[in-house]
Formats: structure tokens, sequence, C-alpha cells
């Protein structure tokens, strides 16, 4: 493993949505903030996933001691293929899973369509000491809810404003929100998508209806724009990272992961008992 | 990484609880069915786990298909500091999280106390396609119930009944249910408790009440010992697992698995479109 660190800048500052912001600007085969290759980034996700192993054990250590709640959430986001699975897998995937709460939303439940769209996203949202991940959110319901008008204009208008605050009573209540769109090109959603019909090992992650959804391309970007303008506060801002290159897209996503608990910064929480006293007890027993 | 293969029996039939079985005969220290050291365990873990991760999404892509209900459970018991945190750790780590549902039972909450005991555990018995896993399960209620004397007599005999009524819903409903006692000696436990209280980002994983259960050793190994004989069936067997070797305890629960999805032996499902027409749709889109 090479000791090079291949960070030049500060990457969540990089790909954070900020005033002024525009999607179609973003390059999906850039490596903002990153100077190495391929392999280099491999060494550094192994170094990174130390690293967030370490910090996601304090944070739940420390939330054992009761106290505040604190919680990170991951929200992901994307286009089909994108790679939402291969963060799971490869970024979540150095954590132990005691300390990750996973929810992969499906299109809704009848039972689930006949509360506010909200209500599903409560009920998965991390209790203290873990790392919540969204695979797929709310934000479903202002982007395909959008582009195929799912619910009325209004009714969609109305839904930007409930979600900014629903993540401001979370950030408000310890939860540490991070928002991120792994964005890949038109032509290398293409690329993925033929690599899946060559395959009979990866036809099932295939549908049909795949396509219908990729000829609505400019509208998804559309919606995801406005999204981001409605959407991305101080407190739960968006990243968008591009995503052409998988390697740079786990990368990046560890690094906005590992900023997070370190702004958290979690310790260790002291004994509640008087530790010779147990030794003495444990040695009799 | 060497290439020899360490393994020299069957090691599910050597671990099984059958007829006759003793708990007290157990050596905690054993490496049963193989051959091998440290080593060669921790190279050959790493060779099972391509293999489990294999398993495992063959396991979750043949579900999507629909048909049949096929899952796995895996449940783990074990007194304190036994392994079972290393086992979820290190042998479900190595596969894709978004197919593993892990569910830590704690002690059980109002509401849950205010239904039967197997009422909380229905609702964490994994989907067609998952590898559910407990971490502490329904044997709490005849083990700690049992000791700490938490029900009456005949509520703990009517629950032995029970659960195996219960466990064969499942297993007739296609979930292959694995049960893994980790078993440790007494003295290995003082050892590991003692690490805990050594290391102070290790304080938090201990707790006085520890000791307390520790006293009562030989209650909780007769209550094993009756669980075993009450619930060790055809199809949902026990396995013992000696658990002072860590890096063999882990060994053999991924061995446990494997052979319990090979013996599932989930296939790739076949593509539901036509998979020329779709390549044209797609280079067009």
């Amino acid at each position: 493993m090479s000791k090079k660190i291949s960070w030049t800048a500060d990457v969540a500052e990089l790909l954070r949505v900020g005033e002024g912001f525009r999607l179609a600007d973003v390059d999906a085969e850039a490596t903002p903030a990153y100077d190495g290759g391929k392999s280099d980034g491999e060494d550094d996700l192994a170094r990174g996933a130390a690293q967030l192993d370490e910090l996601q054990e304090r944070l739940f250590a420390s939330s054992r001691g009761g106290g505040r709640h604190t919680s990170v959430l991951l929200v992901l986001q994307a286009m089909d293929t994108a790679g939402k699975g291969g963060i799971v897998r490869h970024v979540m995937g150095s954590v132990d899973p005691q300390g990750v709460w996973l929810t992969a939303f499906k299109k809704p439940t009848e039972e689930e369509l006949a509360h506010d769209f909200l209500w599903r996203i409560e009920k998965r949202t991390p209790e203290t000491g873990m790392i919540g991940v969204f695979d797929r959110s709310h934000y479903e319901d202002v982007l395909i809810g959008r582009v195929r008008r799912l619910a009325s204009a209004d009714e969609i208008e109305r839904r930007y404003g409930a979600i900014v605050d629903f993540e401001k009573r979370l950030t408000d209540a310890g939860t540490r929100v991070v928002k991120v769109m792994l964005h890949i090109s038109r032509d290398e959603q293409r690329t993925r998508l033929m690599a899946r019909l060559d395959r009979p090992d990866k036809h099932w992650k295939y549908n049909p209806g795949d396509i219908d959804e990729r000829r609505l391309w400019p509208d998804y970007m559309d919606a995801y724009q406005v999204a981001f303008e409605r959407t991305s506060t101080a407190d739960a801002p968006w990243f968008v990272v591009p995503a052409n290159r998988k390697w740079y897209a786990r990368l990046a996503v560890q690094q906005l992961l590992i900023r997070a608990l370190q702004d958290i910064d979690p310790r260790w929480p002291a004994a509640t008992y008087d530790v010779d006293a147990e030794r003495k007890r444990l040695l009799v027993s």
C-alpha cells in the first residue's frame, strides 16, 4: 500500500451543493479533490475503512452511556446503475454490521400510501449511536413523484418544505444528515445496463422498465436540480458525487462519512462502575 | 495464502447436537474437524468469505424471481464474551449488507412482555432471499427465563414445545434454521472480562451485572442442556461450537452457513424478458 495521501482539497467543500450549483455542469468522469488513480483510490479506501471503523465504534459506544442523541443518516439517491449498492457494499460493508441500519425503500405499499410520504421514513430514522443508510429515500417523492406526476404540482411543492422541516428536526435532535447523489452520465448508464444484459448472472438486476425511466433522463436531471435548490440546507446539505468511476465515488462517500463522524467527535464513555472493585469481584467469581 | 484444505471431517455432523449429547463433555478449546492452526484458519475464513458471498447473492437473486420462500436464519446464543459480536462482524460482515437482516434482542420491552414471547421474534424472521441473524433470540426465554425464574415452571415447559412448533413452521415455509451456541469455558470468560476491564476503550462493554450472571454458570449450562434436549430437531438442529479459539468459532459458523446455503442450492433466475430485444431498445435509448 502506498503511503501517499492523495486528497488535495476538502472534498466535502468541493462536492457540497451551494448557491448557484448547476447539476448540468458536473462532470461525472471527474475525481474532485483527488490526485491519485484507481489503485491509489483502493489503497485509500482500505485506509479509510479502518478510520471509519473506529469512528463508528466510538459513536456506538458513546451512545451506550445515555446522554444526547447522536446518529448519522446517509441518504443515497441516484439514477439506476449509479452504484448505490456498491456504496452499501464497499463503504458500509467495512463497518461493524451491528452499527449500521440499512433501509432500501421500494415502491410504497398501499399502507404507506395511505399516510403522509414521511410516515415510512420516520420509522427508519437511526436510533442513537447508529449509522442509518437510506438506499433511496423521501426524495423519491419529489423525483419520480415529480417526473411521473404521481402527485399534484401543489403536493410536490408542499413536500420540499416538509422535507426541509423534517430534516431540520432530525439534525436539531442530534442526527447528522449526509445526502449524496451519485452522478453518472447517460452514456455510462447505457454501458452498465448493457453489461447486465451481457451476463446471465446479472439478468435479475435488469428490468425493462429501466429503459422507460432512462428515456426521462432530462426530466430526472431537472427534478434533481429543483430538489437540490429547495432542500440543500446548511444543516443538511446535498453532495453530488461524480460516479462514472466507481472507485472514486466510494472513496468520496467514505470521506464524507468520516468527516461527519469527526465533526461529532464521539468519545469512549467513562466507566460507570469502580474498575478496581470489579477486578476483585471478577477474580473470585 | 496456503492452498491446504484443513477441514478433515464434516463439521456440521461433528458439532450437531444429537441423541445423548452432553454439553459438559464439550471441550471449549477444541477445533473439531479442523486440522490447521490459527493462520490456516484465517486463510480459510477468507476463502470461505468468497464462497459465502456468492451463495448469498444467488439466494437473494433467486428470491427476486418470485416462487417459493427461501431464507436462512442464524440463531446465535452464548454466555457473555463468547464472541457473538465477532461472528456478526467477521462472518456476516463479509456478506453484502443488503442481504443480511440482523436483530440484537435486548431485554424485552413492556410492549413485548404484554405479548407471547414469540411475538417479537416472529416480526424479525427473514423475508425470502435474506439471511436473518439473531444475536440472542427466543431461547433467552428458556435460558435466563429458567435460571432467573422470570416465568413459572409450567410456562417454561410450555415454551419448549412452542419453540419446536414455531421453528417447524419456519422450516416448512422455506427457512433454513441454523442454531448455534458458542461455547466458552468459565475460565476463558474470566480472561475476556478482565481484558475489558483493562482497556478504557472497552469499559463500555462491561457491566457489573455480568459477574452476577457468571456466578450462575452451572445453572446456565443446565438450562442450555435442557434446551438442547427439547429443541434440537432434525429440521432445526443445534450446533455447539467450541469458542475459546475465536478463529475456530468464526470458521465453523461460516462453514455451517455455507452448508445451509449449499443445501438450498439457489440458482440465478432466468431473464423474464427478451434479452436481445432489450439490447436493441437500450442502444436507441
